[in-house]
């Protein structure tokens, strides 16, 4: 690593690449990424050459010694890559806008992470991702893995149960956002924060809060079921909380929990939201045009403000500053999807769990949980419950197993109600679902 | 022992009581019940002098050496007894009515076992169950308590964690429904037929069926999910399962997973039963004006075949060959209500679980489970973070503590929900709920 | 299996034979061998043959419907089988006469099971055991391994991590023996007396003692360390036990623990008894002779008395009612070696330990039996620990695990001593240790 | 805290002290100690005045603002302590010497910590300490203490379970040793190296080691097991390990595995030094008169370099390390002994282990090591067995639990030669041991 790091993106495509462009520049002085090999598919080719060209754009006026790389051929930017991010989305947004739009036909949350949208991401990505692995086993096998593809704690699972590589890690932006939300609720510098955070990606909890060290998660929970000081994520209804309800629990919850402990109301809004502006695969996309409307600017040489709209705030940072501390050993403390090892307890072993972690050159380690809190216990134990039995089919291609996934999932209230809704879907998703549509034949 | 035992009956006046007698009369050739005592409180005297009298005559015309006792002091009915049985009914009929149709105003099932009404009956009965094991534990400290008083696995749960008691036994009718409905439809003698139950009280699955000792797991779920031949108690409606969920999750569900597999189907079923015939509860009420009437006529001496309509059959049956394999240390195979200690693996040691047990003169011995399957393991484990919140919001009154079992309940689409509810039904239930009208004020 | 059984016995040619033959004789009513299948290996074609003709003679004198069958072909034998028993070992008495009297030189016990002299009996062993269980996979897929080699225990553990069959039981007959004593100590007859066995092979202890049920605890440990009514096996030394180490541990040890709890006083023993009648292969080799030359005797038609001084007394007993358990869904309680699932905590799940279960026609069931008592526990896990990396040095024939494996275990008191005894060994049995010798050259 | 720490020295007047008083003065720029508390027995009253005076020059010559008070009075010392540091010996050097000597009559080594002497040592000690935690708890409940008096491990278990003091933490200098010793043998700068420590106190072992954040495990193992660079602690013979044996096992041992795994030739050595120079508290006596000597001398105004050679260098680094750490939240990376809470798997939950955490404010948080190496489990098990028995006797007074814990020492070879050297013990230290003599009368 000594000459200079090469780095493979793959989805480089993306109109998240800027910031993390962005994030390799900014800490050049210790990180030395030398060579940035932006991979796409032929259906992103022009988007590809969109955000290549920014990115090159952006280099060059920070004077530094990168070099960015554009292809669609994956095995020549995975050869000797000493890490791969991984941020495709298989079927592109348009099949983003089928996992959100059609279980809301049946009166049911997409949920495009943990919810029926997600089983579906999950089932077109999982064999993407493994076939991913494979190609790294043999052309990169000492790379450190950095997926940020949702599910992403589906697909860590999947990799860590269905493939030979072990230096994955899973990445997400909740866990900073909700760091970033509580500063500015709370009225202090962010990096005097520090949350405690367990759980599963987008299932996530903040045990305990700190703040110069010191607990206050008796006033962190005020402020988050403040009423007037709602947090959410850009693409989540910041409906509030039943302050009562967050004493109760003794614990912050993540945006994402609103689907579960507020599924009606997330419901009706979902349903409003998509009778007027479509569902958020219909918003991203307008987000997204507009982006690569400012990214072809050839006067633009740095990440556009408006890039934070597009809800993946910090997720470039996140990962950068991952990267960064895996290759400086820097020991600091990140959430981050990893394996188990008995961190939380009543999680199995060998599942992935998103937790605080210290990062260092050989990966991340576990800081140790213990029993989460009895009274958020089960619903993450019922989530992963159902992220296996998603991985299990993803890899089978097993129509059981499948409907299985769906009907378990919290958001499903039938079983019924899940075999309509599974086989809307496969048909709706059946050109990137190659293992159901054969194994049904078979 | 050997000069015949003492049994206690709390809540004797129930109209379940003429079966337990019978029970005892079939087996007495090798369970010696010289003295059985039927306790109850003044609101109940009037039921209990009418079942007490039938059983009398139940006695009398079998001809053996039973003595039936009946006491409105439950000290002296648990003095020296052998085996006490719980079957009370903490604020009657009126309160289950209660815990049925509040729920149904907010939309939401009240299921008086694992939903919002359970909760409430938990919350009632706990406190008085505590109090039945401190005499116990001074008037009896030998005695086995089999409890069948509902949430049985809740109360099982509170003993174990909260008493001195050890000899204590969690009861249901479920496991022995299902055998018998399973046999009926597969058409084979129910003594030839074995089912491998595991899981909580009314969410326990049949893991794997036997017919004279040889799987038939494939058959037995076909059966189960079989349009034309759906099983279900008395009280629950037998709304039919989708055969390929029940071939994913590849084992029988018990017929109160309809509420979490089925919600919205059962949730409709349940409002328009509350339009045509009311709650369950006052269902039961008629059923029961029935009986008592049936059992004051002095011509009856044995127990009328109307009880099954109950909705309890098999009820006392099991908790007599529960007693008479304790005492004769038959080592057969029940399932039974008990401490996990592990052989559940993903359920807390020292939490109560529903599993098969050899049954010996120390007690039940749970046999090993390892891992439930991962499609159904999640749910049990929510179910259980429920009733372990639930338990400790009996033992404390902590308000904060029942709205968080209210809000993590399946059964309950949102906290916003949850505390509405709460707040209705603690109003409704105030008088049997003096930790939390305590504490309140404190 | 309805038209009769064919049980294939691998080592028919062991001495022991004729008390299996005896067992089937005895339970012929209710399990119908046909055909008893006695394999051997070419060296012990003399002793097969005169074994077989006694057990032919036996079943004659019977009058029962079941034919002996005498082969060198093991595919044959096994082609088809309901049942396989395996009694065989691996270098015959001359390699358990090296593994007792060369760890002797080093002022160690030998100890054939868990000991120096167990490990390469396990080194030796495993090999041959997987390559049957290879051979039952192909020619016997449903039969049931019911094995009684030693070391029970690490077969048990190679074969459940390292075969594809399921259907294993490893059997030792240490817990009949204990409770035939026990009753005798205690002056009841045996059938009124239950044990509660849990630990691993060889490693047994009675958590509990029961006489009709009851809990006879305290009066067990007391008459098992009563200095004047010390039990063991007919070949380990009775020494006595100190009465307040047994009040101590609370438990009931097997003579076995004399190796681990009394290890300077065995050791002394066994150096005496090496100098006098030399190692207990010296004295069974001496049983053998005596007892072949009895069961030449074409007048013999029964199992002789002499049979049990060979230290196996049983054995037999324990197989042939283990098989007609799961012939017949008994769904008693034994103790045999299973897999442990949670049954004992603190144990791997995925290994063998020897507790008690029920046998069903699907095999043993492990009755739960929680954690083992703090003071037992780690010497349990620390012979688990061994026997684990045995298992590893015999797949691998791995020098670095098999000196590992010698070194932890408890009787050989440095790892330089550990160096020197594994050498000397290795090279003793060089001839049945391909793995080694071949990976060494490697 | 802003305003300056208090920090109280339990067992102030020991020779360890002056490096404690340099600790605080090399650290006083971000660790403002304001007061140092220095308490004593009146036994120790002269030793107290010597290190105190000396502690007070070397304050004069440092010129910082810390004032040293010495004192006899416990609880004025703790009133408002913000750390409590124990360095205490309960019958000083001379219940050593016979904690050292009366096993070794028995052809047993005494073993100071985990042995035979170490059970003493807990039996004396834990009683004290569980003083200490309730004054704690009434007169400075926010304190962390720190404790450091041996054996290490039991007294964190002692605290952990039998005291309601949360804030503990046991220190070691075994680890900082291993590394130091190691950094000197691979000849590179200690700081530029990390051992990944796990396992409990005195039997912790080394799972990997890395040099700037890359394992170099292979050639660590090879230089901690060549003949020509054996390390060990001041007071442990620096026997050589079989460099196959841990190549075999793949982890570091510590100094004290020696005992347990060079059993033979630990003994033979202590005896041999026992001859000569008698055990190895006769030649701390030796030391520490030398060191006292030197401490009287007023000219003297720093730690003199004499004190390395007692055996505990580095001990008050690594408090003044961890106190530091927590004061100023330095989330950095030491071995401490604290509640498991999963981190290593196969130890109880609530037992305390020795394993890296990550220090902060709130404490040490363990880093999840996950199973350890199967090799080495069982023997840490078995030593967590002997602990937890040894302080259940210490706390209960029980004398078969005390025998238990003897008997089941690895290093004690039978329940006989147990029993004699427990009551030869228990005479010999009764009068620090009233719960037992106490007991006994009962």
């Amino acid at each position: 690593m000594e000459k200079g790091l090469k780095i493979a993106v793959i989805g480089g495509g993306s109109s998240y690449t800027p910031e993390l462009v962005e994030g390799f520049i900014n800490r050049h002085h210790e990180l030395p990424v030398r060579e940035l090999w932006l991979v796409d598919i032929p259906e992103g080719e022009e988007k590809l050459n969109i955000v290549g060209e920014l990115a090159r754009r952006m280099v060059i006026k920070a004077g530094i010694d990168m070099t960015i790389y554009l292809t669609l051929d994956r095995r020549q930017a995975l050869a000797g890559a000493d890490f791969v991010t991984t941020q495709f989305r298989v079927g592109l947004l348009a099949a983003r806008q089928k996992d959100e739009a059609i279980p809301l036909k049946y009166g049911v949350i997409g949920q495009e992470t943990n919810g029926p949208g997600g089983l579906f991401k999950a089932l077109r990505t999982i064999p993407v991702i493994l076939e991913i692995t494979k190609d790294i086993e043999e052309l990169c096998p000492e790379a450190w893995l950095v997926n940020f593809t949702n599910p992403a704690g589906m697909i860590t699972e999947a990799v860590l149960r269905h493939s030979n590589i072990k230096k994955v890690v899973g990445l997400c932006n909740v866990p900073i956002g909700m760091k970033m939300d509580l500063a500015e609720v709370l009225g202090v510098e962010a990096d005097r924060l520090e949350i405690q955070f367990a759980g599963l990606n987008h299932m996530v909890y903040g045990l305990d809060v700190f703040l110069d060290g010191i607990s206050i998660k008796e006033k962190a929970l005020a402020a988050a079921s403040d009423p007037g000081k709602q947090m959410s994520m850009k693409n989540i209804a910041a409906l509030g909380w039943e302050p009562d309800f967050i004493k109760g629990i003794g614990v912050l919850p993540c945006p994402y929990h609103r689907y579960y402990y507020k599924t009606d109301e997330m419901l009706a809004e979902e349903l409003e939201a998509f009778e007027t502006t479509g569902t958020r695969a219909d918003v991203v996309k307008g987000v997204e045009t507009e982006l690569f409307d400012l990214y072809k600017n050839v006067e633009l040489q740095t990440k556009p403000e408006q890039l934070e709209k597009r809800g993946g705030a910090y997720y470039s940072e996140a990962a950068c500053s991952l990267i960064n501390s895996i290759y400086n050993n820097k020991q600091d403390v990140q959430p981050v999807n990893t394996k188990n090892c008995g961190a939380i307890a009543g999680i199995p072993y060998d599942s992935a769990v998103e937790v605080n972690c210290i990062i260092t050159k050989e990966g991340p380690k576990p800081i140790t949980v213990g029993e989460l809190p009895v009274a958020v216990r089960g619903l993450v134990q019922q989530i992963k419950s159902f992220e296996r039995t998603a991985v299990e089919a993803a890899v089978s291609g097993d129509y059981y197993n499948a409907l299985t996934a769906m009907a378990i999932n919290p958001l499903v209230p039938s079983d019924t109600i899940a075999k309509y809704l599974l086989d809307d879907m496969l048909e709706a998703h059946k050109d990137y679902l190659p293992a159901f549509f054969h194994s049904e034949k078979a």
